[in-house]
Order: C-alpha cells, then sequence, then structure tokens
C-alpha cells in the first residue's frame, strides 16, 4: 500500500510468510504489535531466535530438543523396548496429548516424496537402523500419516526391518472417534471397512 | 507441555498472546519458524523490533508513521480542506484501500469509554482542535465505528464542533453493498431504515 510506513509495510510482508497468516491477518498482527509495550514485542522477537538457535535435534530420536539427549530419551520411566515413528515433531506432540504412549520416539522429518525429490537418504531412517543395532526393540510402532507419502515411508520401513525379526505395526486408520460417517470421504469410510474388526 | 523443549514452549507462549492466534496456531507457527532457513527467521524477528522502533505517531494526524509529517500530511495533492476522524490507523487503511478519498485523517487511537477509564483526554481529540485553529478546514467526516462507543465518540466531536462553524458529517451505516437482508441484525436494517433516501 502507497501510504504505509516502511517498517510496517516490511513486518507485514515478513508475518505474510507464515503458513496460514493471509493479508488481512498479517495487518491486524502488524498494528497490534506495534501498540503493544516494548518489553512485550522484544520478548516476542526474542522467544523467535532463541527458539532457532537453542532447539536442535535430539541425537537419538531427531525430535527438536533444548537439549541432548532430549527429554524423552532420557526418561527412565519410558518403555525402551518400543519406537514409534512419526513424520515430524509436531506428531509427537500429538502423540504425548493422548497420553497413553509411555515408549520413545523416532522423528523422520519428512517422507518418502519423489515428486518433491525427498528419497530414504533424506530422512532418518538410517539413523533408526542404527539405533536398532545395540538396543533391546521389541516393536516399531509406524505412525505415519495415511496419506500417498506416509503410506510409501511406512512400507519402505517395514520391507527394511522384517529381515531384523522386530515385529513392527502401524496405527490404525478409520473414522474418528465421535466422527459422522456422512462427513468423511470414501477413501476414509473404505479403509474403515477393510480395518474392520469382530465384536 | 511436560516434555517440550522450553525454547518451544516459550515461543509458543509468545504467539499465543497475539489477536486471533490460538494455542493450535501458535504451535504450528512455532515448529515453522523453527523449520525456516535462520536468515528468514531473523528477518522476522527483526521486522518485529524495527517496525516497534521506527514507528510513531505523526505529529499533525497522529497516524503510525517512519517520517513526520506522514506521507499522507506531506502529500501536497491531497484535499487539506477535508479531514477524516478514524478511530486506530487500521482504519485509515480502509479507507486508503477504497481509493475515493482525497482528504487528509486524524485517528484518535480509541473511543471515550467509560468502562475502559477512556476520556476524551486520552484520545486525540485536542490535537485535532489544534488542527482547526490555523487551517482552512471545510469538512470534518466523522468515521468512528457505528457501535455505542463510536457513536458516543462522534457525538462528542460533533458537539465540539459546531460553534467552529464547520462542517461536520458521519459517514453512513447501513446493509453493506452485496449483503443480503437476511444475514444483517435488526439494529443495521433499523439504522437502513433511518437512513433511507428518495431514489
Amino acid at each position: 500500500m502507497k501510504n504505509r510506513a516502511k517498517p510496517i509495510e516490511n513486518l507485514i510482508n515478513q508475518l505474510n510468510k507464515l503458513p496460514g497468516v493471509g493479508n488481512k491477518t498479517a495487518q491486524r498482527l502488524a498494528y497490534h504489535i506495534i501498540d503493544m509495550d516494548f518489553e512485550k514485542v522484544k520478548a516476542l522477537s526474542d522467544a523467535i531466535t532463541s527458539a532457532k538457535e537453542n532447539v536442535k535435534q535430539c541425537s537419538i530420536c531427531a525430535n527438536f530438543t533444548d537439549i541432548d539427549p532430549c527429554k524423552i530419551c532420557n526418561d527412565t520411566n519410558r518403555d525402551e523396548s518400543v519406537i514409534c515413528v512419526v513424520e515430524y515433531p509436531k506428531d509427537v506432540e500429538a502423540m504425548e496429548r493422548a497420553t497413553c504412549y509411555h515408549g520413545m520416539y523416532h522423528v523422520l522429518h519428512g517422507t518418502i516424496s519423489p515428486n518433491k525429490g525427498i528419497g530414504p537418504n533424506n530422512l532418518k531412517i538410517r539413523e533408526l537402523l542404527k539405533r536398532l543395532e545395540n538396543n533391546n526393540i521389541e516393536e516399531i510402532i509406524i505412525a505415519t500419516n495415511p496419506t500417498a507419502e506416509g503410506d510409501t515411508t511406512a512400507l519402505y520401513i517395514s520391507k527394511l526391518l522384517s529381515p531384523l525379526g522386530i515385529k513392527t505395526t502401524r496405527i490404525a486408520y478409520g473414522i474418528p472417534v465421535g466422527g459422522d460417517l456422512e462427513y468423511y470421504d470414501e477413501l476414509t469410510i473404505s479403509t474403515a471397512l477393510e480395518n474392520r474388526r469382530e465384536i
């Protein structure tokens, strides 16, 4: 916009690049930030750089962490015989929110996706295999998403693991709890049908 | 969350304080920021502090600006005989987007709101009156929002201006262009009826 001050224009452009932040939202946020107290603006800006500077990947599970190994890998109360393989650190958060899983994690940081030029070597698959060498792992639970890429990645990993004699499972996909058949697509419904169990 | 790295937790908390950014969005943004290149993170963080540091209020119209007087107050092509009074800098942006107005602005930075302890002295009303002393202002257009506070503020200003013999107008409120009667509340409809014009 022609009559907008340069620093405001710049802030709006920067915010606009974030996922889910459109032009309108970026504008609202920018004006809000300019109206905030200086200390609060500083705290926000510092939190952004500090997260980027201090958060690394755990050398064991590749989850984001500020200490190495991460809290979960360090936690002696967790079941070390099970590893849940997920695509991204945010998936670890989702699993932890459910509070029912007490094993370890392994974060792939993506999925096999030939379209985007991402092969197995770009993911933390080698690191997963290394973890299996020296430990008494009994089960690998693959929790990649039920997308074409997630399924391909799950299949690839399960094929690598089968000669090692480690039990490999995949979490169940179907109608979400509380969901309504009417609102789900054919693929979800056919998956739910295929995965039906006797009651 | 218990197993979340401190800097991530901190970033999520900071983002969560922004308007319209809930816990889920804050989390998504935080993980996105950590995945961004370092230079881009730095650019975002710098844009935030720089906007706060370099944006001041224009000494004439009180709009946000990095130069003083602001671009609009400096623009000799604009009609200096009309001042449009708005609540916030974002309202100037909205007016400018419409591109039909070529006069000056005056930003109140709020509305009279006894509940929040905001009286006329907390707004840029004195500065507005000062502008009227030395200039040939012919019309003041009050464009505060059609809320209780916006209406009160408009009435207050119009009463202050009436002895000065300056034409004072208020922008029209009614059904938005392209709107459908069905979707608007009684107050909007009754306002639209009251403000009806002969065709």
